[in-house]
């Protein structure tokens, strides 16, 4: 794998704390930066006037003899061959990490257009429309799955988005939500376990049944194929105690826990969350004094979900109240065909500056860093040496932009693995 | 020039009413459609199962002679050709006018990204922050206003724009206004002479001397290349008696008035506008109930910029009331470096949605036949009989994801003239 040399960089986010212009800049932003990649990972990143020292270090990998500098067709930045290392220009343009979105429902049938329109129109939404997509997805098949995850997944890539989270729970059947995992591993290492998203209607009459298969058979089932269990800790969901239960069955069969709750109403998912040492609790849209601080005293992040308070017309988070007691923040798409059917994480760190009290810093961090802190990776998220070289070349001069410019495609190019994505 | 056929198409918005599956439908909108391109226009839209009809009366133009179907590798769309008429497969995909981006300023220098990031952590936009970008572009040469231009042309083309109208009055000088102009004349027919933009520095203590120009010398050297007179109706900006003044010479001199007004306060811009006939009275956030009124009695559009209040968090326009008493309303960017550094009318939509009251065919009829009624064509903005064939083919099986995907770019392909664009 030839080396890969990004100079030109107007600005370079790496959230390395220690590398940015100002030591203290949890950001780890660089000024007029280059940033060095090695066998898909990022061996240096600093000052563009340093880099000839970096690249000197760097051995011979693929020495090609072709001494004339060549465009490379396929970029918009200009790319040229220097024998060893591939160079690419990115002309004074941003470079951040690549998105990480800790927080998708991205396989589903069908879609539930006629419910947002009548959302719009006034009518409150009821966690029970899971329900619709439940049967839709059901009926679909495993190429009618696979293709819409594709076109989701080539989506998310445009918009730079190079890390996701995938979670289970629109079947709700032990070998229907083995197929949805089995089919989210085909994208992503990242794939949650929610069996325990809503009730189906055929045990709405049997909890404890649908209970016992969710922490046994389904559980046994979907386990060889996903890495996190996750419940739906909410009033018309299920129950503190419910919660409880999926959560610990999921732990001793060797998954790692995360949460959706507060969503609707305050509630039990904060403190359940941050109890058994989830690696996120998501949405906390209402939070007591009591769910901040227990945050705040813990390794959970918050995982905010502005798309959702887009698509709902539910009042946003506020993100600062969490930011100002210390509470690690991260932002996610939650994209599902229900309430939040954005894949953009650019428009959610628009959402969060403008509605939710985030700086634009903060933002980024939050839609990067903090993705990866929700998923307990360290090796995405930020652009410090070691890392995956997994980033996204803005076309602006400035991260601002991805707020400044709301809903405009700023995604020049972005690559995973040092290898460009299209 | 071949015909071009488009068929499959799942959802098609043609704005002609009468066209539609309802008759009574303003946004004539036809599932499973096709529409015919003859000689850059529409020609037949209606019914797919309709469409063999339209296509034994296409006379033969380019009669290839090639029988086999051949894929073109240049769409995503399956596109064959069949001798004298080029066939688009739109795969189910919906169909809507060209977006027409009745207000932007795309002719600028410099940005002014700081400034909204100070905005977003909580200090007000003060009107003269367009001096700012006045000084900028006096700096920049033609050949960087152009490439910017260029960029953002391309911008709006890749989100469906296909008609935009462009401002001066970021230079406020009678040759700098001149070069603006001319310059905008090189993207689009639809320039707008706004030397009353706001009163420069140099003038400050001399109002009467610079209305004196705007209305004079630099009326006479812009007029060549504009078909537009516009005023910036506002505390801060001009009053009603000198927005008249500034108008009625523009009128003049052969130019259509529009007015921009009742942005920050109420005030009398709408009445103006009304008084005067102009075609489209531009904010419209602070309006009284005789404005409201003024507008439902008048041909004058209200056109609704939602992006200045994402981007500056004041209080979104009430749209609701508007199109409940009557009003003609439109949907456009106000894309600027200073309080809407948006292009993307697909947001707007969103916005309008979510924010504004409107429902989805209101809103998508405001960002395509509203801009056009904004700017007085008749030839944009619907796809009727006669129509140029400006239109895009969504990655989206209905037009309502525009707003129930808020952020995801959703323009599969965009043709103007019946000519893809790209």
């Amino acid at each position: 794998m030839t080396d890969l040399l990004i100079t030109g960089i107007g600005e370079l986010t790496t959230n390395a704390v220690g590398l940015g212009d100002d030591v203290a800049d949890p950001t780890g932003l660089i000024r007029d930066a280059a940033l060095l990649v090695r066998g898909g990972r990022v061996a240096w990143a600093g000052r563009a006037a340093d880099a000839p020292a970096a690249l000197a270090d760097a051995p011979a990998r693929h020495r090609s003899g072709a001494e004339t500098p060549a465009m490379d067709r396929s970029l918009g930045a200009q790319a040229v061959s220097r024998g060893e290392v591939r160079v690419v220009d990115a002309g004074g343009r941003a470079v951040v990490p690549g998105f990480v979105d800790s927080h998708t429902h991205l396989v589903f049938g069908g879609d539930r257009a006629d419910e947002f329109e009548a959302r719009m129109a006034g009518v409150a939404y009821a966690a029970g429309g899971i329900r619709r997509t439940v049967a839709a997805t059901r009926a679909a098949s495993d190429d009618e799955l696979r293709a819409r995850l594709g076109r989701l997944t080539a989506e998310l890539h445009a918009q730079g988005t190079t890390t996701f989270e995938i979670k289970t729970g629109y079947d709700l059947t032990v070998d229907g939500e083995a197929r949805l995992a089995r089919l989210a591993a085909e994208a992503t290492g990242e794939v949650t376990f929610l069996g325990a998203h809503v009730v189906p209607a055929e045990y709405v009459d049997d909890r404890e049944a649908y209970l016992d298969l969710v922490t046994g058979p389904m559980l046994d089932a979907v386990r060889p194929h996903a890495r996190w269990i996750d419940v739906f800790c909410e009033t018309g969901a299920f129950t503190p105690a419910e919660s409880e239960r999926v959560l610990r069955a999921g732990i001793v069969a060797g998954l790692r826990p995360r949460v959706h709750g507060n969503q609707l109403g305050e509630g039990e998912g904060v403190r359940l969350a941050v109890a058994l040492g989830a690696a996120s609790v998501d949405h906390c849209t209402y939070l007591s004094d009591a769910d901040v601080a227990a945050l705040a005293g813990s390794d959970t992040v918050a995982t905010l979900l502005p798309g959702v308070e887009f698509s709902t017309r539910h009042p946003y988070p506020d993100a600062r109240r969490l930011l100002d007691a210390g509470v690690t923040v991260a932002l996610a798409s939650d994209c599902n065909p229900g309430t939040s059917f954005t894949s953009s994480m650019p428009l959610m760190i628009a959402l969060a500056v403008r509605e939710m009290g985030m700086t634009i810093a903060e933002a980024v961090w939050a839609a990067t860093a903090g993705g990866a802190r929700a998923l307990e990776r360290s090796d995405v998220g930020h652009l410090g040496a070691g890392a995956r070289a997994d980033l996204v070349i803005l076309d602006a001069p400035t991260r601002t932009h991805l707020a400044y410019r709301p809903g405009v495609p700023l995604v020049h190019e972005a690559y995973r693995g040092g290898v460009p994505l299209r």
